[in-house]
Formats: structure tokens, C-alpha cells, sequence
């Protein structure tokens, strides 16, 4: 298969490349490099279907949220979520449906905070809620046999020194484990699923 | 208690005041009217807060969102529904954390979409989802005892006639069943809770 992944430098990118990379055609997308997207910028992610051919599955493991005290969080704060991690992968889907290959899949990358709340997480529940739900509602309306489904890790092994404050008592899983999740995904035969890991 | 009902002129809305209006004082606001409030102006919900005191609990039964097919469905479609439904009910929260009540409550409206898809009803899955994943988000950090819930309501017996079409096999609810959620919301001590309706 030839497959794209959007954000596969970051930790779980790089997992997913190393694991799927083993019997698969590997391309990374990132914001600078040789293949360019800016997942905010329909025009971008037009642009980068039109330059990559028979794509099989595309995996996008990148979006930003806000990470604020509910006290504070602004409305324009909670508009980051949904133009980046949310409407970033949605549109690659919206988009991606006219480009992808006949039973080509996506895979989402959503997070435990939809259902396991933090203090000052509000913006990343709702938009990891979000991502859920829209796989659930895009995979009985998607053409040709297309598939979708959305990972939902928990904090990260080799990422958590970045954030485990705001975590405590959430045991971390290794990038590795996460990355089986979207080998399922991807090699399997299942759509409209939310694989949550730890 | 004083409770206000955004709202309180639609099918749901009407119900929940009969119900609630047996046992407390009702304030309706709507976009016109005596009490004033268009969700989508967070200057128009400062507004109202600052014009109604003393408020025991909000409801809040309004909120549009976007209903298309996937395959037609833009960016600027979904935007719709993240500027009304979900962060009109977000910013009554955000603003109203300031006015309440302590021990006030918040009771907001999500629906069964989020769980349970159908053709065209996207927006409206990924709308409801982040509504209910808000609520148990806010719970644990919404200052001075208040509480936040949601209703998920199906299809209503009483205006079903608009889009049965599109909800083949939904059993409707009556108006009065609903607003028996609201009731549990606003009368009882629970937070963070989804209540589906049907």
C-alpha cells in the first residue's frame, strides 16, 4: 500500500512510519518539506492530494488544541482546536474523499480526553469528542468503499515529560503500542471505530 | 429557583417550562423579545446576564447546525454548527460561570446523533458529541458548587414532520419526556451526566 501520514515526524508519527513502514510505501506529509500541508488551509491539502497519485491510506497524527483553565479559555482559544486538530483532519477527509483510492481508509487521531477530563482540557475533550463522533457519522456516508476510523491515545511514554503535570495518574503508553492501533486501522477491515489505547 | 430558558419558544423549550414552571419562576429569552439573547454575540450573552440576576439555573433548548451530505459538505457548513449550537451553548457557560448562582446550574442540549449517525448528519454527530464531552469537561472546573449537564434527545413526537425522512426507524419521544431531563438536571445534585432521551 502507499500511505500518507500527515504529522509523521512528531513521536506517534514516527512510530506509525517505523511500524507500518515494514511491508508498506511510506510518504510524510509535514508544514515544510518535501511533501508540504498545511492541514488548516483547504488549498494546502488540495494541493498535496493533487501532487501524491493512488494514495491507499492516509493517517494524520498532528492538530493543535488549546490547554486552558475553563475560568479563562476565550472563545477565539477554543476556535484553535476546531480550525487545527478538528476541521484539520476533517477537511483532509472531506477533501480526501475525491482522491483516495477505492477502499482507501483514513485514520484519525483523536485522545482519551473525550471521555477522561483534566483540569484546563475542556477544549481538548470537546474536540477529541468531536473527532470521534465524526468518524462514527463519515464512515456510513463515504464512497467506494472507503473506510475511516480514529485512534485515541492516552499521554505518550517518550512525550510525557512535556505535559505529565496535568496528568497525573494517567499511565503512559510506549509510541509503539499506539502505532498497532493504526496498523489495525489501516490493514484491517474495519470502519466507523474509535480505537482508544490506554 | 429563577431558571432562564434559551430557548423556551421551541418545541422542547415550551415543554420544559410547563414542566419546570409548576414548582419555579421561568425567564424565557429568545432572539426577540422582552429577554433578549442571540448566542452567537458573546457581547449579547454578556448582555443578558448582566440584565437578569440572581439567576438559579440556565437552559438552554436552541441551536442550529448544518444538515448535508458528506460528499457536498464545506468547511464554512460546518462552522455554522461550531458557531451556534456548540459554542453558543460553550459561551453561555464561559460567560455565565461569572453571573450564576452559587450552586447554579447549567443544563445544555446535545442529541442522540453523536452515537447514533445518519445520512447528511454529520455536523450534527460531531456538534452533539463535543456538547456532551463539554459537560463532563466543565464539571471539574466550574467554580462555586456549580453543575453542568446535557440532554440528548431523539426525534420529537411533536415536530417529527420536519425530518422523519431523514430518521428512518427513530422512535419519537414525546415534548413532556424530555423535559422530565431537564427537570433531573436542574432539580437533582448530579454534574457531568449525558442524559439520552429515547
Amino acid at each position: 500500500m502507499k500511505i500518507v501520514i500527515v504529522g509523521g515526524t512528531g513521536t506517534i508519527g514516527k512510530a506509525v512510519a517505523k511500524e507500518l513502514g515494514q511491508r508498506h510505501r511510506i510518504i510524510v506529509a509535514t508544514s515544510h518539506g518535501e511533501h508540504k500541508v498545511d492541514m488548516t488551509s483547504v488549498q494546502s491539502i488540495e494541493k498535496m492530494y493533487q501532487s501524491i497519485s493512488d494514495i491507499d491510506a492516509i493517517i494524520i497524527t498532528a492538530g493543535k488544541i488549546s490547554f486552558k483553565p475553563l475560568a479563562v479559555i476565550t472563545p477565539e482559544d477554543y476556535q484553535i482546536g476546531f480550525d487545527n486538530k478538528l476541521m484539520g483532519q476533517v477537511n483532509m477527509v472531506l477533501i480526501g474523499q475525491r482522491y483516495l483510492k477505492e477502499n482507501g481508509s483514513f485514520t484519525l487521531t483523536s485522545g482519551r480526553l473525550s471521555d477522561d477530563p483534566v483540569r484546563s482540557g475542556s477544549n481538548g475533550s470537546v474536540v477529541n469528542a468531536a473527532i470521534n463522533s465524526f468518524v462514527k457519522a463519515a464512515a456510513i456516508e463515504l464512497p467506494k468503499g472507503m473506510r475511516i476510523n480514529a485512534v485515541s491515545p492516552t499521554i505518550i511514554e517518550e512525550s510525557k515529560h512535556h505535559y505529565e503535570a496535568f496528568f497525573r495518574g494517567f499511565e503512559p503508553v510506549p509510541a509503539a503500542r499506539v502505532a498497532l492501533a493504526y496498523s489495525k486501522s489501516v490493514e484491517g477491515a474495519q470502519t466507523g471505530r474509535v480505537y482508544p489505547v490506554g
